[in-house]
C-alpha cells in the first residue's frame, strides 16, 4: 500500500507535515539551533509516536479481552548517542495502568501482542536499537 | 544522554505525548478502529518526523553555504506493508526547493550530508528499510 506525506518549511527551522489522515503535525527546534522552541523536535515525534502506537494496540486489546481500566501511561526512558547522527541506542517502555480489577496476565498478553505483532513503529525501531518493556498496575 | 517522554491515554484512541522539549504532541486513530480522527497518526509521526529532520538538517546546512531559498517542501511515499505489523518497506522522499539561484552542487552536499550523517530518524529508519532521495529546483 502507497502513503504519502508532505511536510513544508515555515521559516526558521518550523516544519508543518500532513500525511493519509490529513491531520496537521508542528514540528521545531530549540533556540540553541535557531528555532523558536514552538513544537515538537523531530526525534520527539518518533519516541512520542512510539508510544502512541503500541498504546493504541493495548487499549483496542484490553477492550477485547473486557480488561477495565481508568488510566494508561507510557513512559520512555531512551538513551540517545552525543555522536552525530543523534539516535537512541536503546529504548524503555514503562506501561502504568490504573484499574481495580486488572489482571496481570491478560495486560501482559496485551503488551506482548502489541511487541511482537501488531505495533509498526517498534517493529521498525527494533531493527535500530533494542525496545525493551515493564509494565506497572495501579490499584485506585 | 538520557531522554524521557510521558504519554497518556485520553480517551477512546487519543494519546497526549511530551518529551525533552516540554512541547505536546497528540495523536488519533480514525473511526474504523474506534477513534475520532482529530489528530495525526502514530505511523505519521514517525514519517512528518523524517521530513522534519532532515528538513532542519537541509535549512541549517544550506545557510552555513550562503545558499538562499523562498521555500522547501519535502514530499515523502512510501509503501506500507499490508501484513501485520503495517511497517514501512521503503521510503523516498523527494526535496521540492525554490530559490533563482540554488547551486545544484550545494544542494545535493547539504541532502547528502544530512541522509548520511545528521538525520537522527534517517539513520535509525534505514536500518529497517531503505530510505531514498531525490531533489527538485524550481525557480520562481
Amino acid at each position: 500500500m502507497e502513503v504519502t506525506s508532505k511536510t513544508t518549511w515555515r521559516g526558521k527551522m518550523k516544519f508543518t507535515g500532513t500525511a493519509w489522515s490529513g491531520r496537521e503535525l508542528t514540528m521545531d527546534a530549540g533556540a540553541e539551533v535557531g528555532g523558536d522552541d514552538s513544537a515538537v523536535r523531530p526525534m520527539e515525534t518518533v519516541l512520542i509516536g512510539l508510544a502512541g502506537c503500541t498504546g493504541m494496540d493495548v487499549v483496542s486489546l484490553l477492550k477485547k479481552m473486557r480488561v477495565e481500566f481508568n488510566k494508561l501511561e507510557l513512559n520512555i526512558r531512551a538513551d540517545k548517542t552525543e555522536e552525530h547522527p543523534h539516535v537512541f541506542s536503546r529504548i524503555d517502555i514503562e506501561y502504568v495502568i490504573h484499574g481495580k480489577d486488572i489482571d496481570p496476565a491478560k495486560l501482559e498478553r496485551a503488551i506482548e501482542l502489541s511487541q511482537d505483532r501488531y505495533c509498526s513503529v517498534s517493529a521498525m525501531l527494533r531493527k535500530h536499537c533494542p525496545v525493551n518493556h515493564t509494565y506497572r498496575i495501579v490499584k485506585p
